[in-house]
């Protein structure tokens, strides 16, 4: 009934101009204005939403990119931008900038315009990238409803259901619609540039390169990214560091070929044994890496245990939710956990499973895995401390397949690809993009968002602070609920909408 | 230069009846009458099979299994048998006979009609039931080649390229072309009996209960199974037990869908580091399984281990062409290796990887595991080991999903499913069926072939043994390198002439 009511209060303009209205997503907002026009500007917005939307974005499709690129350019130049893409190794990195001449200030914002792959068999829509509109039934399934239900009355719990719905197309759609609004009262005192990267997926591999070559033309004051999900209760956060990433692919080997596990069960050696054995001795059965020296430097001081607390986690609803009883105890409390670098089993596969199981021995087992950096983690320390501990079982460990004489002389192998893909950030609230961040959030709800020290997550960021040297602090916009990464990726509506007006807030505060 | 040598032998009919001549697969041949009759019928042979592999019969289709059951009626009504399915649950079982009124005896012959599933992408050939022939070019490579090349002298080392070449179409098609051999000298003095499974590749799951149903039916005093491959070597063998199967799957729980290994790795259970905590603990780095009593009942005496050192291994060149170095500890020899249960991982699977993973906590990781059994065996009770190994690390074993309560309950689960699919099986050399089977070789050899104890893999036979209480022999008539259970599975033309000849030399045995 709540939702039902703050619906329709956002549809009554009678309401006095100084009380707070109830908003889509996170309770009150204060300001009014900002967000009735917000509201005003909605149909625009969904059309440019699912117009982004089906564009395909496999971040390992040239082709898609390409277009994908070209559509942000004329998006960002038709918004009175200069846009074009960054000459760079692989796929282009897409550039806007809009100057204004008597600006002091400069604000740098990143954006991400590719998406992980997607597997259609498992989407509960035929195309992925063909965004269709759901409203969730009484027993739980969602069903496809006409867009038609966005014209009217906006039920802000409908949702949007497509491949980077929420990462990061989402964002995107919601930073344009937010340029439009803020153009309506008069160009911005500072300048504002934008970079969207089209490799987030993969790593952004030559985004550090990229941003040392272009560095004169990114120089800027401060970072804002807008990424991510916010706080998981879905109230308005602002993160001041992410996690790095570096990712690890192990591979064991049997016989060349599979062979029939009766001829030769107890006799060829099971790459799926092996491979498990490594992966089962790197960690306690709660979750904790016991390779000795992974956590160094690393630990929760009473006084971070302090700020820490203040994030209203609910653990007992959260995993309620997730469908887990006991969490992994590298940390007391969720925050604390993220405060740790991780390291996590991603994929595994060997053989075949279910109905296309067969009885043989397999020729080889493949684990990916990924590696979460914090600021005290060097990725290559990590890496040579995972790859030492293999060698400490017996295997021989290369880099690449064993030859034939390989494979003849040494009992046990492993393939170990690994790539510290980017390092991990954290910025000051004080520094001007916290500042600005915080702020923005603050005078749209009234009150001081959710500060998180640092996010689970990675994006590509320490190079670009590391390089332009500035301050960062992230921003979501989407619900944290969306399936990210995985088949099924939303966007709730009632966060499209709302985001929007988070995002116009913050670039609304004076520099 | 050999294998041109045989073939030319095998045309030039000017040899003196009395000297063995050179044969196909396996050396020389003493009965070289019967053998030139099978080179006479190579043709018609090479056609039948190919009808025969042109029919799909992926165990779990039923459609497909429908319309090779009537293939398989007609070939044998037209050769005089009486034949139909026999009622029972699950996929038909086909049944053939020919009863000859002056009988003493009368044979059970076991043949197999499924085939495992495929996976298309990963063949060299368009379709897997579309059968091609294929020559090994220098560089290894296996290149179409005209069937035309079988109408003139024959190259023995062409293949045939189908799912179920060698298991178990190969054998079908020889038996079949047997039976028109052996009519053509009259009538056996036996009476016949054929029955033709089509669930072997699931487990037969319902030849127990047809053939305790059919008792009276399928009376005989002993059985032929012509089915699987003979010594590596390529030898001429009689194989007179076979290991029984079990199969387990195993699936261990994280979150209800994968979540972002970022925002939740170091707190989210990781179901695949459960499952490979659970299936490394289970054996040594060198295979031996470490749950106690596991190898309970068998030994190698120092009478069987003489007799199992007869078997001509070279394990030395087996190893080689297998790949790897170091065979698993359980026997000190092949042969002495499958006189015990195995314990196999034959599938692994959670998350995605290569080109497809993506940075998840996964919801779950399933493991598929066969055991191998041996006459000792009760495969409850290695089933029952197994689960209490699990339980001892701390989890909760059900054979479903996890219900909600369940995971807000305990804080490590493991669905385990399991199946005993049927028993192994041992035949003394002097029982009917072994002296049928190795008399009809050493007649067509000239030299006793090579008697295994046990075959490694496992054949649905123990029941009908159990049931019939009869003797059992197995004949194989396929080489061993023929990519069994695999993509690209084939069967060597030498092998599927020669395995004519050894079927018809067998049956030819007078009772």
């Amino acid at each position: 009934m709540k939702k039902v009511i703050n619906t329709i209060l956002l549809w009554v303009s009678t309401l006095s101009s100084v009380l707070p209205i109830a908003a889509y997503a996170s309770g009150v907002v204060y300001d009014k204005d900002l967000y009735q026009q917000v509201i005003k500007q909605t149909p625009q917005a969904v059309q440019l939403y699912k117009n982004l939307l089906s564009l395909p974005n496999d971040t390992h499709n040239q082709e898609d990119i390409k277009k994908l690129s070209s559509w942000l350019i004329q998006a960002f130049n038709q918004r009175g931008f200069e846009s074009h893409t960054l000459e760079m190794s692989g796929s282009p990195l897409v550039y806007a900038e809009r100057i204004n001449p008597n600006a002091k200030k400069t604000v740098l914002v990143y954006l991400q315009a590719d998406g992980q792959p997607v597997d259609p068999k498992a989407w509960q829509q035929p195309n992925p990238y063909q965004p269709v509109l759901k409203k969730q039934q009484n027993d739980g399934r969602w069903q496809v409803v006409p867009w038609s239900y966005l014209t009217q009355s906006i039920d802000p719990d409908l949702r949007i259901f497509a491949r980077s719905a929420a990462d990061s197309k989402g964002p995107i759609a919601q930073f344009l619609v937010a340029l439009d609004l803020i153009q309506q009262q008069g160009p911005l005192n500072y300048n504002l540039k934008v970079i969207m990267d089209t490799e987030e997926e993969i790593g952004s591999p030559n985004l550090p390169t990229a941003i040392i070559r272009h560095k004169q033309k990114l120089k800027a004051d401060m970072l804002l990214i807008f990424d991510g999900p916010p706080h998981y209760s879905n109230q308005p956060t602002v993160t001041l560091g992410a996690r790095g990433i570096a990712t690890i692919q192990l591979t064991t080997y049997g016989p060349y070929k599979p062979q029939h596990s009766g001829h030769y069960g107890n006799y060829a050696p099971n790459p799926a044994l092996h491979l498990s054995q490594i992966l089962g001795s790197m960690k306690s059965q709660d979750g904790r890496v016991l390779i000795p020296n992974f956590y160094e430097g690393s630990t929760i001081s009473a006084d971070l245990k302090k700020l820490l607390s203040k994030v209203p986690d609910d653990e007992q609803q959260l995993k309620q939710k997730l469908g887990f009883s006991v969490h992994d105890k590298v940390g007391n409390t969720l925050q604390e956990s993220i405060q740790f670098p991780s390291l996590n089993i991603r994929g595994l596969q060997s053989g075949w499973v279910e109905q296309q199981a067969r009885t043989i021995v397999p020729d080889k087992a493949i684990a990916e895995i990924d590696i979460r950096l914090v600021k005290e983690s060097n990725p290559q320390r990590l890496i040579s401390l995972v790859k030492n501990h293999i060698e400490s079982l017996g295997y021989y460990v290369i880099d690449r397949e064993p030859t034939h004489k390989e494979r003849m002389t040494h009992p046990y192998i492993v393939t170990m690809k690994s790539r510290p893909v980017y390092g991990a950030f954290r910025s000051e609230p004080n520094s001007l993009a916290g500042n600005m961040a915080i702020q923005g959030l603050t005078k749209l709800y009234g009150e001081r968002p959710i500060v998180l020290r640092s996010g689970g997550g990675s994006i590509p960021i320490a190079p670009i602070i590391d390089t332009l040297e500035i301050p960062a602090a992230i921003v979501p916009s989407v619900n944290a609920d969306n399936n990210q990464h995985s088949p099924n990726e939303n966007l709730r509506v009632g966060n499209f909408i709302e985001g929007i007006a988070i995002i116009a807030s913050v670039l609304n505060q004076p520099l």
